[in-house]
């Protein structure tokens, strides 16, 4: 007997007869043996049309009680989830964040997890009952509603996996597992069987939205396995674990890719310590995140600096970097929205310095120009012209062997 | 400067537009100087929409989760009525029933509120905050979500003002005031400036649907000034209190009338103490309400007895009652659906005999025969033909002069 975790999004909640099919699969994890928790997201619609209804009274609505309109999305499901259940002859209870004291910071609409009591949840299952829980929510200390903003849910699962020590937590989605790159670019993308949380991370964070990064923080730090499988279609999805042993042989697990970037470039800064700090300084301040950064020393003691952020932060930063050019005597400020990132990503990295070479080669082979590289342990990240992301992500796919199946 | 608590019914935040006219009105009070409280329902059509949800998924949902999914719908109102007063310069804060700690017993669907700790919002009165408390709902003691039922918010308000200790409970409605009888059968109906809680209570039980009964016992039994007003028109409304001292003259209050009533009757029954019982026990058992009762002695020493109940339970009730009449053998069972209730309320009738001889006789000089009398201290009761109804209630409309105005 198995204590597991699920969690379902909202499109797998996405109606009443979604919610239906559901409960027949908890009711079979159930029938099995397993204990059963159950995390649920608002149906889908259901946080827009909630955000609309905000919308039409103010163009500004405090963040407080965002989070008091938006937590009765998730509310209305597991009422519904609790319902469909006991149609099916099980046992089910249904809990709000704060029911099962999901207890988090102050931080409306982003607030994050400090504690979870399972108590109250554990007698239940001891029970013999099936407990759905309200996702994406919780109360802080002065028992205001507070949200974890969107696609919380997955980390209220993970949360609520730990708290319980968990032997698994599942996250039910639109897709089937985590592939080594978007099948919708590389037909041959192959689902992975098993990843290890860093490699996950990495792929996350480079735009693969599979799963929500502070969920699978939360899955690593807690040590609980986690395992992405599908909603719609039968099957074992993929296990995020940590490493394996068996991770000798350079092993990638994937290829992540971002449209969502720009790049900016300030010239002919003189050079001296601290320079960094004066040109990011005012980005950070502005809370616009900064991903890659690259230095060059230039001609005549000066300094090249450029640096990558979201698309749509571009304007803004850019404003503030023609600012910062004046005060630091600059020579020109350029930017450039047409690029995209591409990361190979792999815990088998670590140990075979030859990946990043290879990967520039296989690259190179195809006359596409590298324009910026950053790499971490387990990942090399190179920013190109965005013309050339589909050729690239297909290159790299082969180069590194990504559709044959793992040794 | 007075502390007021408000309640704004599912109507008067029927929409968003609806909600800023609201949000305008409590404004228009704290600029006054009140310290304010307001309760509301969901918007309307939005229980309907959960109850039609559910009814998706299962026939027979369990009271637990059925509260569960219809508390969100005054959680909805709270969030959007906090934020259309911020956008009108208020300072506002929302809460849910079991925010403010709306204790209740565990009677979901019906549950009675037990105890309101004021504290938390006294506090943001004395801060200067306008308080926006979700009705119809509460937590009982281990934290499951309970409502009070259909129209439970007017108690919540009453309630609540009883555990703050408030200068006067305002509901408003969508009508103006409390008439001496329902203005579409009798186009002279009156509105009243003050009423009394006993007058208020007998009006209710009689089919005057301006307020919800419960709530109505709950403000005598605490003593909260409660007033009837319009959301939707200027007007001071209709002031329920306790018994004025001027109540020497026979004074009406009004006439209240139910068209749902149906009357049974079981003919030649042997006669013997415990009779009545053994009729209406299996009637109570079946949960179906009695209203009036009358017994007469027949002929052989065998006795008639009379009842009504809801015309929607005259079925179950007739089935009921043959088994009974076979068991005691009784000679006939008889039922008529086609009557209804028509009542007098006032204090003033304490003192005044003469009351309800005044009232036969203006029905006589109609030709509207009398089927059934009953009366309590303060109000007669007489079941008529239904097609007598408009005809008797303007008759003692205009027989006891309430049409004019109070003395």
């Amino acid at each position: 007997m198995a204590l597991i975790v699920q969690k379902y999004g909202g499109t797998s909640v996405g109606s009443t007869e979604r919610i239906q099919a559901v409960a027949e699969k908890v009711k079979r994890y159930h029938d099995e043996g397993n204990q059963v928790v159950v995390v649920v997201s608002a149906m889908s619609g259901e946080t827009n049309r909630l955000v609309a209804l905000a919308e039409e009274i103010t163009a500004r609505p405090s963040a407080r009680e965002m989070d008091v309109l938006l937590s009765t999305g998730e509310q209305v499901t597991i009422a519904l989830l609790s319902m469909a259940l006991h149609a099916l002859g099980k046992n089910a209870r249904s809990y709000t964040g704060g029911q099962v004291h999901i207890r988090t910071d102050s931080s409306h609409s982003k607030a994050r997890i400090l504690d979870i009591d399972g108590e109250r949840v554990k007698a239940d299952l001891d029970a013999g009952r099936i407990v759905v829980v309200a996702g994406f929510q919780g109360t802080d200390e002065q028992g205001n509603i507070t949200t974890l903003g969107r696609g919380g849910s997955d980390t209220t699962a993970v949360a609520m996996a730990a708290a319980l020590d968990a032997d698994e937590c599942q996250i039910f989605t639109d897709v089937d597992g985590v592939y080594t790159t978007d099948p919708r670019v590389e037909p041959n993308a192959r689902k992975l069987d098993r990843i290890t949380f860093e490699e996950m991370l990495e792929l996350a964070s480079s735009g693969s939205k599979v799963l929500q990064i502070r969920s699978v923080e939360f899955a690593g730090k807690y040590n609980v396995p986690l395992r992405v499988l599908s909603s719609f279609e039968e099957g074992e999805g993929t296990l995020i674990t940590l490493e394996e042993e068996d991770v000798e042989k350079a092993k990638i697990a994937g290829i992540a890719f971002s449209r969502d970037e720009a790049k900016l470039t300030i010239r002919g800064v003189p050079d001296h310590p601290g320079v960094a700090y004066q040109i990011l300084g005012p980005i950070g301040e502005a809370n616009i995140e900064v991903d890659m950064i690259v230095q060059n020393i230039g001609k005549d003691d000066t300094t090249d600096f450029t640096f990558t952020v979201h698309r749509n932060d571009l304007d803004e930063a850019l404003d503030i970097l023609h600012k910062t050019a004046d005060e630091l005597g600059a020579r020109e400020v350029e930017s450039d929205d047409r690029i995209v990132k591409i990361a190979l990503v792999g815990v088998g990295m670590r140990s075979h310095a030859a990946i990043a070479s290879n990967m520039f080669k296989a690259l190179a082979k195809e006359q596409i120009n590298i324009q910026m590289i950053s790499t971490s342990e387990i990942k090399v990240s190179v920013i190109v012209d965005e013309k050339y992301l589909e050729l690239g992500v297909r290159t790299l796919h082969e180069a590194f062997g990504l559709d044959r199946v793992e040794g």
